[in-house]
C-alpha cells in the first residue's frame, strides 16, 4: 500500500478522476479489436439490461411532468413532499424518527458530498477519507480547500477502518471523518460492532462521521445493511444517499443530505428537476419489494462469478468476497508480469489488448489494485473475466508459466 | 443610491437571498386576510396559467424517459447531442459558429453562475457585479471567498452600466466582469452600441466578461436581444444561459455555460438528468416559433400594464419602461409614506395588509426600491397592483393626501 504524502496525494486527486481516468481507457481501445467492449469501470448499472428501473418509477416522473405542476422552482432544499418520503424511508431503519427538516434534496449523492465538505471547510481544516475511496471526495475537498487525511481500509480485515490510523490522523482541526459503507470500491459491508467502534471514534475524537450509503441496501453477504445513522445518538451523523443505485437510475441526479437546518447554503445550489422530485413518493411507496430481491440476487451471482473466476487468475487476488456494493478491489501481483509496470499500465494494455475496462487502484487510492464493477451482466462478466484472464497468462514471465 | 463597503455587502450578500427574503414575506402574511394571495417577487412564470411551456418540451422528456436509454450516469460535461444542440441554437446568433466542445450542461443557470465564478476564484481576486443585481452572484462568491465590487447601473440612462465607475473599481486582481443583459431584476436591453462600449472596457482593462444570458431572446421593446458573444473577438466571454425563462421550465434545471475546454471542474459536479438533457435537441428543433411570441406578447401586455399603473401611484417611479426580461426596477419615495421606514417594512407589510408579494429592492442591492415582477396573468397583476395602490395611499401623509 503505498503511503504518499498529503500535499501528494492531493496532486493525484487533482489530476485522476474516475470519469478521466476511464475516459483515457476508451481511447486506448484498440479500434482493429474485434472482440466487443466490456466496461467494468464505473459503476453505473443501466450500461447492462439485467440491471433495469422499476416500472413505477419511471411511470411516476411521467406523470408528475404531465401533471404540469412541477416545471417551476422548488424550494431550494427540495420539494416538502419529496423531504417527507424520505425521511419516512429513512426512518423505517433507525430507532428514531427523521423528521422532513432533516431531509436536503441534492443533484446526486455528488452534490450532497460537496455539501458536506463545504458546510465543515474553513480556513486550517482538516477531513479524514478512507484509502480507497471514492475520488470526488479529494476533488471536492481540494476545490473547497480543506485538507485531505487518508486512513486506511485494511483488506486482511474485510476492509475494516484502521481505527488506530483515524486516532493518530486526527487533531483538533478535523472536521469529518467519511466512511463509505456499503463500501465503494471495495464490496465490504460493516457489521454493527465495526460501526459502533466506529461511533466509538469518533466520540471520542469530536469529530461527525459523514457517512456515505449510496450503496444502501445493496447487500448480499453475511452482514445486514446498519445505517450509520444507528448511532446518531453517540455522534453527530451526516448521511448521504441517493435514489441512483437501489433504484438504477443514476442520471436521475435525485440524491439526499440528512441533518439538521443548514437551509442557507441550499439557497445558491439547484437540486434536481422539479418533476423528478414530485415522483419521489410514489417511487418510494410503490416500488415492489420483489424488485429489489431481483437486483440483489443478481449482484450476488455477478459477485461469485468475479470472486471464483479472479482466484484462477494466478497474478490477482481478490482478498474479500464482496458483500455488497457493485464493484471489488483486486491486488495484482505485479512482479509476476514480464512487461507491465504498474496498475495504470495494465490497464491501459488490457484495454488495448482485449477491449475490457477496469479501473487502476491509483484513481481510488490502491497503486498495482485493480477495481472491478460487476454489476454486469452474468456472460459480459464471464467474458471480460475468461479476457483478463488471458491477458494475464499472456504477459506473465516464463519462468513462472512454465510452473503453472 | 447606498453605496456600501464591499464588506458591509457582503454581509448582506449571506444573510439576503431573494427566495430567503420570500419566504419570510410569506410567513408575514395574514390569516385572516380574505384577499386572494398574488406573488410577485420571484421570477417563475409557471405560477400563472398564462405561461406555460410548448406540448413538444414536455413530450420530448417523457419520450427520452421511455426510450429507457437515459437513465444512466451522463457524461459530466453534458451528452454530446445536447451540448451539439444548444452550440447550434446559440451560434445562429453569432458571427461565428460555437462548437459543441465549447458547450457545458449545467444544473439550471444558477450552477452555471456557480462554475464561472469558482473557475475565476483565486486568492485576492474580485470580479465586479452589477448593483442592482442578482444576489446569487454575491452568495456564490462569498462562498468561494471572491471579493465582490459592485458597480452602478444608471436609471436615469436605461439602467446601462456606469463605465466609469468600472475602470475606476477595476484593478489588476480583477478576474470577471458580470453583466446581466436582458436585465433582471430592472427590465432593461442593452443596445448593441452599449454592449460594444462594455466590450471595449473589458478590453481595456483586460478582464473576461461573464454574460448573463437567462433571459435571452426575452424582449419586447426598441432594443433586440444581442448576445455578448457577439463581441467575442474583442474580449474573453463566459455566456451563460438555460432553457428556464424562454422555455418557461425553470424547475428543469437545464442550464448552459459557454467557454473553451474547462472540463476538470465538472468531474465534481452532477448536471441535470440525464433524460432531460437527451430531450435537448428536439425540444430545440421542434418548438414553433409562435410559443416564443406568445409569451413575448403576454409579457409585453404585463409590463405595459405595470408601467401604466404604477405611474398613478404617486409615492412610486419606475425610471424605465421594461423592455425584456420579466422584472422592473420602482423608485420607492420615502419621504411621502408616514409610518413605513424603508423598502423592508414596506413589503412586509404590503404582505400582511394586501396579500401581495414583492421583493425589496435591498434584496437587489438598492435600498428604498422595489422589484416587481410581471411574470403574472394581466388579471392578477391588475388585482395587485391595484392593492398596492391603495396601500401606497393608504400610508401617504396626510398632508400629500389631501394635495392628491
Amino acid at each position: 500500500m503505498e503511503n504518499g504524502s498529503v500535499n501528494h496525494e492531493m496532486e493525484t486527486a487533482s489530476t485522476i478522476t474516475i470519469k478521466g481516468i476511464l475516459s483515457l481507457l476508451m481511447q486506448n481501445l484498440d479500434e482493429n479489436n474485434c472482440k466487443r467492449l466490456i466496461p467494468l469501470g464505473m459503476g453505473d448499472p443501466t450500461l447492462y439490461s439485467c440491471f433495469h428501473t422499476t416500472h413505477v418509477a419511471g411511470q411516476a416522473v411521467v406523470e408528475a411532468l404531465q401533471s404540469d405542476k412541477f416545471n417551476g422552482y422548488s424550494p431550494t432544499v427540495g420539494l416538502p413532499q419529496t423531504r417527507r418520503a424520505i425521511a419516512e424511508y429513512l426512518s423505517c431503519d433507525l430507532p428514531y424518527k427523521l423528521s422532513c427538516d432533516d431531509v436536503f434534496i441534492t443533484s446526486g449523492c455528488t452534490q450532497a458530498i460537496d455539501v458536506a465538505l463545504a458546510m465543515l471547510a474553513r480556513p486550517g481544516a482538516n477531513v479524514l477519507i478512507p484509502r480507497p475511496g471514492f475520488p470526488i471526495y479529494e476533488l471536492c475537498a481540494t476545490f473547497r480547500r480543506l485538507e485531505i487525511r487518508y486512513y486506511d481500509l485494511l483488506p486482511e480485515n474485510g476492509w475494516e477502518v484502521d481505527l488506530d490510523s483515524v486516532e493518530a490522523l486526527a487533531d483538533q482541526n478535523t472536521v469529518g471523518f467519511v466512511i463509505i459503507n456499503p463500501g465503494n470500491p471495495c464490496g465490504n459491508v460493516y457489521s454493527y460492532q465495526h460501526l459502533k467502534k466506529i461511533a466509538e471514534t469518533a466520540e471520542k475524537l469530536k469529530i461527525p462521521v459523514i457517512a456515505d450509503e449510496v450503496y444502501g441496501h445493496l447487500v448480499f453477504g453475511d452482514n445486514p445493511f446498519v445505517p450509520m445513522g444507528v448511532f446518531g445518538s453517540m455522534v453527530p451523523v451526516l448521511t448521504l444517499g441517493s435514489l441512483s443505485k437501489r433504484w438504477i437510475v443514476p442520471g436521475w441526479r435525485l440524491g439526499w443530505f440528512i441533518i439538521e437546518r443548514i437551509k442557507k447554503y441550499f439557497d445558491i445550489l439547484g437540486g434536481p428537476a422539479t418533476f423528478i422530485q414530485a415522483a419521489v413518493p410514489r417511487i418510494i411507496e410503490q416500488t415492489d419489494n420483489v424488485f429489489f430481491k431481483k437486483t440483489i440476487n443478481t449482484l450476488k451471482q455477478t459477485s461469485d462469478i468475479c470472486w471464483d473466476m479472479i482466484k484462477e487468475i494466478p497474478c490477482l487476488t481478490c482478498p474479500q468476497k464482496p458483500q455488497g456494493s457493485m464493484a471489488a478491489m483486486i491486488k495484482l501481483n505485479i512482479s509476476s508480469l514480464e512487461d507491465i509496470s504498474d496498475d495504470i499500465d495494465f490497464c491501459f494494455r488490457l484495454a488495448k489488448e482485449e477491449s475490457v475496462i477496469i479501473l487502476p487502484g491509483t484513481a481510488v487510492g490502491l497503486k498495482n489494485w485493480l477495481r472491478i464493477t460487476f454489476a454486469a451482466d452474468p456472460q459480459s462478466l464471464k467474458e471480460a473475466l475468461g479476457r483478463l484472464k488471458s491477458f494475464c497468462k499472456r504477459h506473465t514471465k516464463l519462468m513462472l508459466q512454465q510452473q503453472q
